[in-house]
């Protein structure tokens, strides 16, 4: 792993959730984008040198519109950044890590992502992130 | 904000918990330390430039101990580092932000620290940590 990629984190309303980092940590906003087939609208936020990512659902029908509806808003996930995300998944996969994604699919922001199940991670729902 | 200090995860088992980390994402322990007082055992991991900090609880009747019994292990809060916590404090104070600790207080790893309450942003825990 090179690093924290970002935390994800589950919003009910995006305008309203990016004012709030704005206001609170001085965040600014590095890019905002829908990703329809995964049903979100995403904000990426630059606080310092981290990286928050505000996701908020198309519907209730969707990954995180299900999320909100039985955990409330709050932290949804951490990504990593990998130079060789199907690298890592063959690596991943060979010691029985359940995997949400078995091979990358296009994320955010031009990445390729592939999403690690939380029963693996002790209830952590881990993203890896390979930069374009 | 200089920038996430950490992300929180609160553990049912530290060493278990350990052991996964290094071996999913090639984390190494940085430190572990008891807090007697936040009734909290906690190990920070290098995982590439990031970190990530597990959080066990000391016992049942403790802040991470009731996290645990309400939702089970996952992630817990997320730490930013700022140059002045005083001034930090103050200012979220003027701006009606709810705190969880109104002054510094010792945090681990030699750091002062203090929380945000997750009502005032999103439903994130938020901590605020002062490097020594």
């Amino acid at each position: 792993m090179k690093g924290v990629h970002h935390v994800g984190v589950a919003v009910d309303d995006l305008d309203d959730a990016i004012s709030t980092y704005e206001r609170l940590w001085g965040a600014e906003v590095a890019g905002r984008e829908t990703l329809d087939e995964r049903g979100v609208e995403a904000a990426s936020l630059r606080v310092g040198t981290g990286h928050v990512e505000l996701l908020a659902a198309l519907g209730p029908e969707t990954p995180v519109g299900r999320f909100l509806a039985k955990r409330g808003p709050g932290m949804h996930h951490i990504a990593y950044e990998v130079d060789d995300l199907s690298a890592e998944l063959a690596r991943l996969q060979s010691e029985g890590v359940r995997l949400i994604d078995e091979s990358p699919r296009r994320g955010l922001f031009g990445t390729e992502v592939a999403f690690v199940h939380l029963e693996s991670v002790h209830g952590v729902l881990s993203e890896l992130v390979e930069c374009g």
